[in-house]
């Protein structure tokens, strides 16, 4: 058991932080007790504030607060979970016991990782939390930071700038409270780590459900999508999206260019990749001419099949192997014409087997690009060769098209940085660390 | 074994079906054989004919085909898998086994269901029934009908009108040979049945790989979507929309308005549904009068917490229980002023627990309105919630915005269904399926 005390004042030592979560109607008073206590810091869990339109209740919280000059996250949030540290303010157990008394994962907590999930919404940080586990995704920190009478959005960018075990920053905000300050911040965060951000309340249902649900107040979308770009930091269309450019961005560097090759055992899932990637602005054009001579090589001494396409997509057919696989992606990298590759190495045909997996990974090593992998299918062997790319942290889709909006991102940053002039030391500082954090 | 004849014609029975799996140049001689043997159809499997530029080839197939009356399906095809009679032309066993030695599901074969899969690639047929058999959706029957030297998809989308088995069908295109044909079926089978079509060739990096892939010409995409509007088609947007709609088309009636209710207990997913749902032409309005009021009333009596949100999205908040979203959902789904409802229930929250998904299953059959069901997460508890939605044959996804698409596909067949006059058939005849194969 833990000790117990009838008020914050009664405890004998020294309080850093109060996580307070007792009723709305409660918390100024208890704010009061932790201010004459001298605790530096608080996490309001409570909700029932400004988003049901109590607004003076919420006032109150925060006059408190700057006379103690005491930093508040909340109210109406679910605070905060520091894999490093252990400290867990999330009230929701990590396992549900099911009606039939069976107990299953129902919040996991991920394990240390790279990425930062700062979150206006605590349902949706739960569900990222779900989310990322599942996919065996690490965090470094979550905030969730509901109402914001103190601490908002900026200050935690401002935070993770700083905090060396983030390497990306996932975002989701219903509005932004000072847009000024937050675009000075994320600019300094973008060249050195990027920001994916969802922003919601796009439309004018979507705007009212933000207004009873945090109190915030959405704002022109256009404006969002400007900021977001002008600041360098890359805007979602979706969930599935965020979560998806998010691990591009951690596992791999951005491109230097928007020439990108598709190699494939597919023709239509590579036809799909190659759509998406026009529609995003990348090139799938010819392939570059020492590659081209490469390849054409390759099929005169029958390394590869007689009937493979030499274009771009590079389409091995159904008759490849894991070694053609992996030569012709060797040789594509290593045209200083190619900027991203996607491979499409679909796992039903007979000859290619999961160690191309691993000789890829072995390769990619030797090249500062992105590959990003696409296997289509839900059962077995398609599961096994993600997670086994995604192990060496290649990242890995199960639909052509996410494949190449990710490589859309991995150039808008790319690009980005060109224009801050950091791209170089980006690149720099990416390859110091995946060789510091070797997995082959 | 089997017994092996040196030629068709030396088999003493009669042959109904040739399955020609040797080289090219060889295709032509055993198709003369199989006219001389008076064989009624034959699947060509073999790839190297117009795809690479061997026209010549191609063309003495067709003529020696239609000299002799033999109907043919490819030549660069997979054939059939026809889970009815057992016929399986795939030459991609099931299994794979791995270096390690152990065996693995690669290439499934999914159990007899509604969904007929016709698909001009092969390659992207087989991803789909792994992916159609992880998510445990059943097939009709499945074609991979490649350069389609005769058989082509106006002749399947006709086949399958017909086809008791089949209750919709996904249709996988690069290019359409007979565009008024196309059409003038399409229109038939759309009455009766819905069609999703994925039609790939979009851009000219995506035009050129769809030529070199089955040789078809993949024309203006603008006029692939008006012509499939016209049709009554569903355009799915990319591969995941594709799988997406398609269970929503088979599994729930299509809407007879636009006007969406989402029910939720987690704020932000609930405004990315919101936006989403706008951004696709449905109204996520105010809760209709004699809706709102009946929410009002349990508001009073403390059916569902003070703080719930009874705007549109209704958000019950993380105090919700089982029994709240289920008499919220059912009140909802009373008035006659919503068409459809988009159930966000997050499992995270302590009070929802598995009995919710029942229990709406059970008063969803006294509703002619679809129900489209979101839980995100990737750990146990979400994939056994969406998974136990979908026994119920309410289709279930992880992304708040794939659910809104999916209703926004729901919602434009009804309206092409009530353009043509058949809204009301198509939702009795509906009605009639779902009672006799009632899963509660």
């Amino acid at each position: 058991g833990y000790d117990c005390y009838p008020s914050i004042t009664k405890i004998p030592n020294e309080v850093d932080l109060a996580v307070v979560v007792i009723p709305a109607v409660g918390v100024p008073p208890a704010m009061e007790e932790a201010a004459v206590k001298g605790v530096k810091a608080a996490i309001i869990i409570t909700s029932g504030f400004s988003e049901v339109g109590n607004h003076e209740l919420e006032h109150k919280v925060k006059e408190i607060a700057a006379r103690a000059g005491m930093r508040v996250l909340g109210p109406n949030c679910l605070g905060v979970d520091d894999p490093l540290t252990g400290i867990d303010t999330l009230f929701l157990p990590e396992t549900k016991v099911l009606i039939s008394g069976e107990e299953v994962i129902a919040t996991p907590r991920p394990k240390l990782g790279d990425i930062a999930v700062v979150t206006q919404s605590g349902a949706f940080g739960v569900a990222s939390l779900d989310y990322l586990a599942g996919r065996r995704l690490g965090i470094s920190r979550f905030v969730s930071f509901g109402n914001r009478v103190d601490l908002d959005e900026s200050d935690f960018l401002e935070y993770f700038l700083k905090d060396e075990q983030t390497k990306a920053i996932l975002c989701y905000l219903e509005g932004i409270r000072n847009g000024k300050r937050f675009m000075e911040v994320a600019r300094e965060v973008t060249k050195v780590k990027p920001i994916v951000a969802l922003k919601t309340g796009k439309t004018s249902a979507g705007a009212k459900a933000a207004m009873s649900h945090t109190g915030s107040i959405a704002g022109s979308d256009e404006i969002y999508s400007t900021a977001f770009a002008q600041s360098g930091i890359i805007r979602a269309r979706d969930m599935e999206e965020f979560f998806d450019m998010c691990k591009a961005l951690v596992f791999q560097p951005p491109t230097t260019g928007r020439n990108i090759v598709i190699i494939t055992d597919a023709g239509g899932p590579a036809i799909m990749a190659a759509d998406e990637c026009e529609l995003r602005g990348l090139k799938v054009g010819v392939l570059p001419e020492d590659c081209a001579s490469v390849l054409k090589k390759m099929k005169e001494d029958a390394e590869i099949p007689q009937f493979a396409s030499i274009n771009n997509p590079v389409d091995l057919t159904g008759s490849v192997t894991s070694d053609m696989f992996v030569s012709v992606t060797k040789a594509v990298l290593q045209s200083s014409g190619v900027n991203g590759v996607i491979l499409l190495g679909l796992h039903h045909v007979p000859g290619l087997q999961e160690d191309y997996v691993d000789k890829i990974a072995a390769i990619s090593r030797n090249f500062l690009k992105p590959i990003i992998a696409c296997d289509i299918g839900e059962t077995e062997m398609a599961l096994y060769i993600r997670s086994k790319f995604e192990k060496f942290e290649i990242p890995s889709y199960s639909s052509p098209e996410d494949s190449a909006r990710v490589m859309a991102a991995l150039y808008s940053y790319g690009e980005y940085l060109r224009s801050q002039g950091c791209l170089e030391r980006y690149l720099a500082s990416f390859k110091k660390r995946k060789d510091s954090t070797n997995t082959y």
